[in-house]
Parts: structure tokens; C-alpha cells; sequence
């Protein structure tokens, strides 16, 4: 399924833990990414949306990452985000990203200015691969641009594609738009499409999509990787629909906070519940209702012991 | 007219060359910030938007800044950009703008997720200021949502005077609507208030305005200057329609490739109109219609030997 690069299946934006005194907290971190290599992902994406990892700091990102790999995750599996507003940045995440053998970087477009020309996105794409050599380099594009603004054009798309088809491996698609996600899947041969979304988890498959890059992955991935492994099967619309409906259920409350409120309710442990400002965490109560809801509509219970 | 901050008058935010290779020149930055003073600023905010300051690395920043110092610019003249999305990068450029003693430093708020809370932003900025320690720092709000996509409230800006009043010493407001500058200049007493163009210059200050910083002031500060110094006199209005008019033109063309051009114009230096992507340079031939039309319309020349 996968066409360039070696990553699909279910694939998480690891949210990063904040300790006590509000610096990122590596070792939460990384207890957390292994289990949810346990719990059925294929792949980790940390320092996504989902992640706060616009919030981190350039040297958090690289040290997390590093711990990661240093504990024993095997870097094949990681997709970081390394794209930032600064071109400059992003060839220093990127070049770190590829130095310690991440199978790809997950790459927002520039993103404080508004309305970028697709030529402008172009060179610094250019820039970007000419600058980090693309012996080992796949790049993901993250396009998401009802956070960040600007978006990935399918012109644009063909375009990178055209020039750079041994870098340019795929598309996170967090837009919610369908139509999109089908042209791109349809239009673009040979490309890596990840739904932002696992509502479209099976319908992107059918179409030769590669798997799912979802926030809720970071707690309802066993379920996700049901579809993934048995998208042919004839339990596979029974298996979306419950995916789609523990979505629906999550996705009333805000996301990043919920995650890390579902984290730290199962792991009995209030300090995952901070985010980094601007952020605000959940308040408690929230926290309860929205673990007793999630538990009483869709039998869910996290379970952070091994289970396999 | 300054209240709490050291700064008032005309103050450019300078614009960021790049060599030939496409790094940041220092040697063509320093020269650019030199002149400036010589040529009617009163200060100088490197690394804002017109400084393609988002485009820069935190690296490339630090170095400029330190480039200025070196060559003897006083630091008791800079307010720095040093507001990027991550609190963790904000702290480290906002703690070495301090260090080498800049008089303050130029914030934007957080600006990836959309929407955030006044609460959020009030966190923020607190955990900024209790991290960096309050001695010696004096922040500029840098309002430009339309940029950003994230603002300055009121109500926010009144919480953080009240909460942090021997640090939040002003705010840059470029939105360009005057009602919003008009209640901040009423409404928050002893507060520093520049508009963010020197149309409003004259009107700020007849309301207690520190003065202005203005994309343009990187061509045109004198003029703006003459407003500034002599804006109770009879002649202010004369002064101030002078500088609107000439803004006009100016901004008929994009701001940050515009300033850049004509400064590769009349030093004859085409390499200084290169811009970061994904910005992409003005034409040839645009930049030699941008300053014959100047010169035409507003007898402007730019000359960079010393005329003082």
C-alpha cells in the first residue's frame, strides 16, 4: 500500500507531558510512546498539532526525540514534525531528524505569512531538500490550514511531487475535507496519503491511502489498527463505524486536552492532564465526565500494563 | 511622552539581508542599521514583519543582534522581535535580548493555534515574564492579527499592566484600525503606545503616542521624523501629510520586498533584494517603477553617504 517511503498503518502524534515546573518531561514521554507501540500503532509522530510541538522549543524537540531512540524506539517508525515559520529552523529539525534515521519528517508549510505564492512554497521546499541532500530524506506534508493558515495545493502538490519524487513521500491530510483526501488519492500516483482523521481511515484505504496519522490514536489506536489490518475483510465497516462513533464522542471535547485528560485519568497521574500555554488544561470535572461518557458509550477503559 | 519604556519616536523595523547564499549578512545588516540612525531613527526593531523576522532562525537571530552590539550600536536603541510560538523559544530570545542590555523586546503573542484564550495568552505571558525575571525586561505587545491571526484584547492588555506594570511597557499596533488605538491610548494610562504606521503618527501622539514603527521608517525616517520632532508646531500637519502621502505609494507595492528593493536600488546592490521564502523578490522591473514613481510623485532619494 505504502508507495515511497516505509510508514503506514496507525500512526499517533505522541502529546508531550509537561512535569511539575512545566518543562518537557522525557521520561513520561517515552513510557507513553512505547506503549502505544504496544497498543497497535505502526508508526509516532511526535511534535504534531496534537503534540503541542509549535509550543516546544527547538532544543526540546531534538532532545525528546533523541530520548526516544536512545530508550530503544527504532527511529524507523518515527515521522517527527520539523516544520516551523522559520526556514532556517526547519533545516535544523529536519537535518536532526535525518541524522538519527527517522523513516520521515512530518513538514507544516511556512506559516506566518499569509497567502504564500505556491511559487514561494516551492522554493522553500527546494531550499529545504537542496539544503538537507535527499539521500535518506522523506518528506511528509502536513496539511492542516484551519490551524495553520496556509494549505497544500494539489498543484502544488504535483508539482514537489514532479521535481522531487524520491523526497516527497506522502500527505497528512487534517483538513476534514474529503473531497481533498480523494483527489489526492486519485490524482497523485505513487504518494503516501494519511487521513488527518480516522473517520476516513477506511474509505482513504480503499482508494490506496496508507494508514491514519489521528490525535485520537494516541488512546483508540488497537481499535484503528482493526480497520487497517482487515480493510478487505467484511467486518471492515463494522469496525469503522465503531471507530468513527468513539471519534465523535472524543472529538465534543478539545482534542490535545483530551488525551492528555484521558492519559492522566487511566494513569492516575494529574500532572499529564497541563498543556503548555497558550493552552489551558481540562478542568477535573471535565476530565471525569469525559472519561465516565467514553467509557459508558463506547466501553472504553484504557489499560496501560502490557496487554499483548 | 514615553511613560514606562525608554523608547519614543521614529523606530524601523530594519530589514534582514541575505547573501548570496541565502544566510542572513550580517555585514549588510549592520551597514542598513548604522545608516538608520544616522538617518532619523530613534530606534530600531529588528526581526519583526518586515524584517522577515519569522523566516529567521533563533540562531540567526541571536547573532544579529549580537553583530549590532559588537559593532557598536547602543542596545539601549533595540527592541528586538523575540515572540515565536513556542514559550520555550520566546524565553531564549526574550532572556538574550536582556542579556546584551536591549532597552525591550517586541512580542507577538503565540500565534499556531487559533483562537486562543485571553486566560491562555494571560498565562503565557506570565510564565514568559516570571522566567526571564522582571529585571531589566520591558516587552512591547506586538499587535498584528491580521498577520498573526492572534491579537491583543483590551481587556488583556489592561490585565497584564495591572499584573506586570514595571514590564509591559507598550504595544506596537499594527491592525491599522485607529479606534482600537485611539481606546488604548485613553484607556491605558501610562502605557506606550506606536502605532504600527506612520499615518496615525501625528494623531498618536496628539493623544500621548510614543511615536511609530513603521515598515517605512526603513526608507523614509527623516520625514517621519520631522512630524515627530515638531508636532506641536503649526507646521505638523503639513509634515504628516507629507509622510501619508508618500506611504501611499509606498504601500502599493509589498511592504518587506518594496523596502528591500529600493534599498538594492540606490545602493546599487541587487543582492539586498532578495527575500526569504516563501517570499519571493520583486521583478526588475517593478523595483525601477517603485522608485521612479517615488522619486516623481515625492522627490525621493535615497542616499546612503552620511548627510548629517
Amino acid at each position: 500500500m505504502a508507495a515511497t517511503g516505509q510508514l503506514e498503518g496507525v500512526i499517533a502524534p505522541v502529546v508531550t507531558p509537561f512535569g511539575e515546573d512545566g518543562t518537557a518531561d522525557a521520561k513520561r514521554f517515552v513510557e507513553q510512546a512505547q506503549w502505544l507501540l504496544e497498543d497497535g500503532c505502526t508508526g509516532l509522530a511526535p511534535f504534531g498539532t496534537t503534540s503541542e510541538g509549535n509550543s516546544l522549543g527547538l532544543d526540546e524537540r531534538m532532545e525528546l526525540l533523541e530520548e526516544l531512540v536512545d530508550a530503544g524506539v527504532d527511529p524507523a517508525v518515527l515521522m517527527p514534525g520539523t516544520g516551523t515559520c522559520s526556514l532556517s529552523d526547519t533545516i535544523t529539525l529536519t537535518q536532526h531528524a535525518v541524522d538519527i534515521g527517522c523513516a520521515g519528517a512530518l513538514v507544516l508549510p511556512p506559516f506566518y505569512y499569509p497567502n504564500p505564492t505556491d511559487d514561494g512554497l516551492f522554493r522553500y521546499f527546494a531550499e529545504l531538500i537542496e539544503e538537507v541532500g535527499d539521500d535518506g530524506l522523506a518528506l511528509y506534508l502536513y496539511h492542516i490550514p484551519q490551524m495553520s493558515g496556509v494549505g497544500y495545493s494539489i498543484d502544488l502538490i504535483q508539482r514537489l511531487r514532479g521535481e522531487f519524487p524520491e523526497v516527497v513521500a506522502g500527505l497528512k491530510d487534517s483538513s476534514g475535507d474529503w473531497s481533498n483526501m480523494e483527489r489526492i488519492l486519485t490524482e497523485v500516483p505513487d504518494f503516501d496519503l494519511f487521513p488527518g482523521s480516522e473517520s476516513y481511515l477506511l474509505a482513504g484505504l480503499k482508494l490506496g491511502g496508507a494508514g491514519v496519522i489521528s490525535a485520537v490514536a494516541n488512546v483508540n489506536a488497537r481499535a484503528m489498527r482493526r480497520v487497517f489490518d482487515n480493510f478487505e475483510s467484511e467486518d471492515a465497516e463494522a469496525f469503522q463505524a465503531s471507530v468513527t462513533a468513539f471519534r465523535k464522542t472524543a472529538q465534543s471535547y478539545p482534542l490535545v486536552q483530551g488525551m492528555k485528560a484521558l492519559i492522566a485519568h487511566y494513569r492516575n497521574d494529574p500532572v499529564w492532564a497541563d498543556v503548555r500555554a497558550p493552552l489551558l488544561p481540562m478542568p477535573e470535572n471535565e476530565i471525569r465526565e469525559m472519561a465516565a461518557r467514553l467509557a459508558r458509550d463506547h466501553d472504553f477503559v484504557l489499560r496501560f500494563t502490557a496487554t499483548t
